[in-house]
């Protein structure tokens, strides 16, 4: 087997060399972040320069920043009834979330599944602003206790689609809710600040901007927002939200890698965006009948989420692996199963396109020699389905 | 300032050797553990060999093995109502923790607060073997509906004191109860078998035996112990009872510090043993006053927690860590803070003598120059001590 291509940096990002050399220094500091003597405040003072590093790739106030294992802990800590604008204010008693969020969002976090509503999207996979709108008004309508929460993400996992997060945050304001935006794919991608989208909650996760996996944060607007009760009790670390003894190392190249990833997202940006528009036209005119899924709208810059009729997902990923690139069948997050994605089922893609889509997504070292590589492979499996259309045997 | 001398063992380990070494080699491994393609099931392998190190540390399977952020998640994990010793089976209604548990314990998990009783200890440490039977029969004798959880350390974090886990377990089980053992402070410091122990859950920390933070197991002892409702729900990693992309790098940072921990084991206790005695031996020379908390009993090899009359714990804690030496007040799980211990108050030692108490925790690289200079330091805090009681300015 050659050299491996990959091109799968939405299920996880290749370790930044920031991040990694960041880590290794961090093996030496021996430390527990709340012990009182000088290893102790060298573990703590670590934790918290990488707090203000991620804080800044977000526009968030470090003191605001809550380290966790990962964007799925974030989503579950912050997924609570009892989150209040401020201390002491009734509960949240409804959870909106959008028809295509991640898997730990969807779960709803300590909400009872009775109260738990999706919002639909649109075919081309943006959330139904109206659905939400009638859905705030006539919640409000109902009385002026009901609180709501509303969980909407920034940009999909699988089809990079960038939801008008600032449209529904002036909307769920306005009806007196809350929002939480599920930022783990949007971060480090595209301008993701937590002001500009108006999220009193956002969630990131390191692995996705070139950090180690197993490390995230909820990221608080402001210093008020009341999370209530915490997930992990104990030793009141991240100011009584989380406790736990930090993963040093993992926070470590967390913060390095916002850092990194901050600097470089304007660079990076554009030069990802063409290699993955040539990938698309490449795509479309390989196969005129090729379908690429919310590519009307505004998507992620690194992402393509594409089918064409009569090819099985399955089939295409494991003649891709063997031609030595990665690429994924959409999430990675269901544990080694290929089956059919919900997000293209909330957009209405009929059943024998979704069984066949597959999803492309690039990055910081992806070169034009490894678009061309896929788009080889990728005739190669067309060439195979044209033979079986024809039925010939291969 | 010099060399320091790290003594605080029981707060963090350093790092070791092959626990980096595997750290700085999984930073090449790119793909995540659920994807499909060669860098997914690369990643996936690094986890499961791991897991395997793990078990072997505590004999057990590693497909019962649940990876989390450490100890405080498999903690909150475990002490849910809805343990059952297999699935279908009626929720716990009742948790008895010892008094000395760690904070992470004795916050209940999801138990409801009133739900949660103490079982006391001795003067010694030792947990009340004849209050747990006493409450097991009473609980018992009240209806057959009756499913209680006892949640039981292996050993104290703070004295060291081992606890007879394997007589409580014989009476958890009689009394048709489940026992869950926290056992971070003792696996690789003693032997700590989830069989050996009766356990039918073990809690274990990678930061504790020279893995990284960030980083810790919730262990089953056999398959069939059913969880309930996992706390972290999203793409159903760790078999469905953890969700959140692996730790893949903290995960390969354990695997290597389990083995290395159970590999050096037998070697290094009786080197640790016997340097913690000549300690000791020293101390009450220095002090003849000097009061060795759990002394009588079974402890840890490695920790010393002492009190001299007059003392100050914060006075102390300064002092030695101007002279380059950190220890510590007891458990570091507190932010910081230098509070007295609740696990001396739970012993009923005077509140006098509590807040002078000091713990030294040692480990593999510690050495007869190390405990030297803190026996030489700490006889200068003593003989400020007797300068304060003569009422001599320093």
């Amino acid at each position: 087997m050659g050299k491996r291509i990959y091109l799968d940096w939405n299920a996880t990002a290749p370790l930044r060399p920031e991040a990694r050399a960041a880590m290794v220094a961090a093996c030496d500091c021996i430390g527990n972040p709340s012990s009182v003597h000088a290893e102790g405040r060298a573990a703590h003072r670590l934790v918290e320069q990488a707090r203000e590093k991620v804080a800044g790739l977000v526009g968030a106030e470090p003191r605001n920043v809550i380290f966790t294992s990962g964007g799925t802990e974030a989503n579950a800590l912050a997924l609570t009834p009892a989150l209040a604008p401020s201390p002491g204010e009734a509960p949240r008693d409804l959870l909106l979330i959008s028809a295509v969020e991640h898997p730990s969002v969807r779960a709803g976090g300590r909400f009872a599944p009775e109260r738990i509503e999706d919002v639909p999207v649109t075919q081309l996979g943006v959330i139904d602003l109206e659905a939400l709108r009638l859905r705030l008004a006539a919640v409000g309508s109902s009385g002026p206790g009901h609180r709501v929460l509303v969980a909407l993400m920034h940009a999909n996992n699988e089809t990079g689609v960038v939801q008008p997060v600032a449209a529904a945050a002036d909307m769920v304001h306005a009806a007196g809710g809350l929002l939480i935006v599920d930022a783990v794919q949007s971060a480090g991608k595209i301008v993701c600040d937590i002001n500009q989208l108006g999220a009193d909650l956002l969630v990131i996760s390191a692995h996705k901007i070139g950090g180690p996996k197993g490390i995230g944060a909820l990221v608080k607007r402001t210093e008020a927002i009341h999370i209530g009760e915490p997930l992990l009790k104990g030793g009141g670390q991240e100011r009584g939200s989380r406790g736990g003894t930090e993963n040093v190392i993992g926070i470590a190249g967390f913060g390095a890698a916002a850092a990194a990833a901050g600097t470089a997202l304007a660079r990076d940006r554009e030069r990802i965006a063409a290699l993955r528009d040539r990938l698309e036209t490449q795509l479309r005119v390989m196969a005129p009948d090729t379908v690429i899924f919310g590519a009307e709208v505004e998507r992620l810059p690194n992402t393509t989420m594409v089918a064409v009729p009569g090819i099985r997902t399955e089939t295409a990923l494991i003649a891709l692996d063997l031609a030595g690139i990665a690429i994924s069948a959409g999430s990675a997050c269901s544990s080694g199963k290929v089956a059919s994605s919900p997000v293209l089922s909330a957009m209405g893609a009929p059943e024998t396109l979704a069984a066949g889509a597959i999803r492309v997504s690039i990055g910081a070292t992806t070169t034009d020699r490894d678009i061309d590589a896929f788009l080889t492979a990728w005739r190669n499996v067309i060439a195979g389905l044209s033979k079986n259309r024809r039925g010939v045997a291969a």
